[in-house]
């Protein structure tokens, strides 16, 4: 009872400074916000209210009220995570920004570009290259995930092996402390070394910090021109030689993904584009720059491939066959999602070397625990997913899953890698960042952590846990 | 008495740790070290003793030490900085890095390189250029400065425009903490979003919140080809506009730095090379990449230089005539001191349609305060480097100096730039701090300061002052 009257309360204080068509309540309407692209089961958490705000001061005016009544503060905006990262975890307030999504500025003489944390990352794409600019980062869920999130876990995506990542393309953050004071962090100058770097403090930190509510982006003049292939081969021995080959001839492919063979296989099924399926793994390679160097780069990549065994090249000669790659490409995580009823993607990383150990390993633990796994990643960064489908509801299943997790990860660490690449850890993964943090740095982090949110009210228990 | 006796002792303890033969505590030794690159008059601080250390294992030791006597530690390298970041403001012990000078590894199928901060740059340079690998960033006094003091002042240099700076290219960094703990802040894979980005939290602090002993650098494959080229124009507004047409039509030349005509006169008159007096000012362009586009890119250059009525175009046809041009370009500090016994320079950066704004007002005040100045600087980046010749032993040309930076500090913020784009605050700025960085932004780093230094033992009194 007590609890009801505290939340109405609550409602009614969020009501007042959003607006009541800005605020949801429901019980109906909270359990869906239970939840994010992130495959949990255990959805028991619900937040008391979920506020669109639609200005920075009432970020900063609920992060007040927040801060004083110690309740949970949670920044969310596509909610396409995949580490549970904007789970209510021990309830509050979800802060949804779907509202605040303008683009406030394009500036091609500065090459920045200003945006609210709502803005669908594929939007700010389509809106910078109508002034031939280019945002590179490109998360697979580009079409519906927003910037805020983006920031939140510096996504990266396929561009990310020529270009970087989120991180590599925020100057300056406008970001609401926990105590509702709002700061900048940098400037409109990509170039900047007065202070501290405090942009890449909360780029990254996933809400734990401070909530982002406007952004400055670095923008880049976009490529003339593109090519994409797909290069198929017998062994992942030699998929790997031809990433080094490739980049020790000098040849910085925008792109270099790989998809191994139940991978190719479960997005033919589903998606019949006519890749081939009886190989062990293909490359997705894509060139850009300018019209004149394609021709180069490409001959030299169809000859390192071919030197590498490469049993057959596919390249895309339309703007269609292109997009035919790419959309099979990007499948793969809605292709193995309909091999059973849920689908987990992991995000390990290693350093390029240890890659075919990586994948190896995979495959031998997910058969030992007789997971259905897919898996495909950004192999010029030695950045893995493992897309792995099975049924959570079955108690066999989900054990196996979590000792595979685990031992993923032990795998990932033990080749000097680590747990996650551009997915972030959330709550998935929290409690297993003691594997690839060492004590004194994570003592560090909650430091910064307890100076930046005293009393844990941003986004509490994910990353790792307080106590 | 009660000094020198404590003093006797803290040299003791040095040379306990780190060797009889690695510490200097004599009174001339201790006034060579009481400056560094900048030009400060009054050098009335000696610090106590200069130790050189060996290894990371030593430099805990002496933290552990310091931090528990409360006596300052400034980390130091070549000493080529020029904002005073390394200068005994309260005594202390200077940590020589000189000595830990190991390129530890290089890997090229990793794309990375560890080292320890008394490399120098441009040996890295060399050392990764033998396995086709590229380490872009390249301070102007590269050829002596060191990788330490590059990564504490995240510096920059004229390939910064296409590449990125210092800290777009160390993934991680061990460092020593106040009180001797040692930690990692990232890991050898360049994605990695696990845990707060501690890294860039160290990059560009000036040795104020940890000590760098150790760095992984990421490196990209070497550009096959390049071409240099000078374009002289009659007016700033051409130069700038040539700027922006270049980019317009997208091309990221690796570098576009500007000289203006005091600036080409002066060189001029101290290292002849050919360059031409007469011209407002000139663009020395470099563009790289694959053989096959540097044709291209070039004709659109001279085109677009033309179309912005580019007096004449001076190109270089071979590897020297390319040297020529660069060495011209990088003496231009070295011949703006020989017009005065000091030489004295800025680094505001500003969004670069301010530049032409920028650039008048900077020649305005300088009249205004009677400063012969030599403009140039980065303008790709809206970088600009004010060179300016005087006698600091004159009481009324330091006054007017002291007069001239304010008010050169007033108008790049009042043009949304700030401070310093790659050369850093240290002592010679932190009192305008306050200028670039709101009150609140200012507190956030002050507390993370006093979290990661509660004794104020590291650099004290750089960036910002501790009161």
């Amino acid at each position: 009872m007590l609890e009801t009257i505290l939340k109405s309360k609550l409602v009614k204080t969020m009501e007042n400074i959003a607006g009541k068509e800005n605020v949801l309540s429901s019980k109906e309407d909270l359990y869906v916000y239970s939840t994010d692209s992130t495959n949990i089961t255990n959805q028991d958490e619900l937040a008391q209210a979920v506020v669109f705000p639609k200005t920075t001061e009432q970020v900063s005016e609920i992060l007040k009220y927040a801060n004083k009544k110690t309740v949970p503060i949670i920044a969310r905006s596509a909610g396409t995570n995949v580490c549970g990262a904007c789970l209510p975890k021990k309830g509050g307030i979800i802060l949804d920004f779907s509202k605040m999504n303008k683009i406030i500025e394009i500036n091609k003489d500065n090459l920045i570009c200003k945006v609210e944390p709502g803005v669908i990352v594929e939007d700010l794409q389509k809106a910078v290259e109508e002034y031939d600019l280019f945002y590179p980062p490109d998360p697979s869920n580009l079409k519906v995930s927003m910037i805020g999130g983006s920031i939140g876990l510096s996504s990266g995506g396929p561009h990310t092996f020529k270009y970087g990542s989120t991180k590599d393309f925020i100057i300056d953050l406008e970001v609401v402390l926990a105590d509702g004071t709002i700061i900048n962090t940098g400037c409109e100058c990509s170039k900047n070394v007065t202070g501290y770097n405090l942009t890449q403090l909360f780029i990254g930190s996933e809400g734990t910090l401070g909530i982002i509510t406007q952004a400055t982006v670095r923008l880049i003049p976009k490529p003339e021109a593109k090519r994409v292939m797909l290069a198929y081969f017998n062994t992942l021995e030699d998929t790997s030689k031809t990433v080094n080959d490739i980049i020790s001839n000098l040849i910085t492919p925008s792109v270099i993904d790989l998809m191994d063979k139940n991978t190719l296989q479960t997005i033919e099924s589903f998606y019949p584009s006519g890749l081939l399926t009886d190989k062990e793994a293909a490359l997705l390679i894509e060139i850009d720059g300018f019209n004149s160097t394609l021709d180069e780069q490409y001959q030299k990549i169809i000859e390192i491939c071919q030197n590498n065994n490469s049993s057959y090249i596919q390249t895309a000669k339309t703007k269609e066959e292109e997009e035919k790659i790419w959309i099979s490409r990007r499948s793969s995580f809605g292709a193995t999602a309909k091999l059973a009823p849920n689908v987990v993607t992991e995000d390990v990383v290693v350093p390029r070397e240890n890659i075919v150990a990586l994948v190896r390993g995979i495959s031998i633990i997910c058969n030992k625990y007789e997971l259905k796994t897919c898996i495909m990643g950004h192999i010029g960064d030695g950045n893995i997913h493992p897309n792995i489908a099975l049924d959570l509801r079955n108690p066999k299943e989900k054990e196996n899953f979590l000792k595979a997790k685990e031992e993923l990860f032990n795998l990932a660490v033990s080749l000097r890698g680590t747990l996650s690449g551009e997915h972030g850890i959330g709550c998935e993964k929290s409690q297993f960042i003691t594997k690839a943090v060492a004590p004194d740095t994570l003592k560090l982090m909650k430091q910064i952590k307890k100076l930046l949110d005293p009393k844990n009210i941003l986004n509490p228990d994910k990353i790792f846990s307080e106590e």
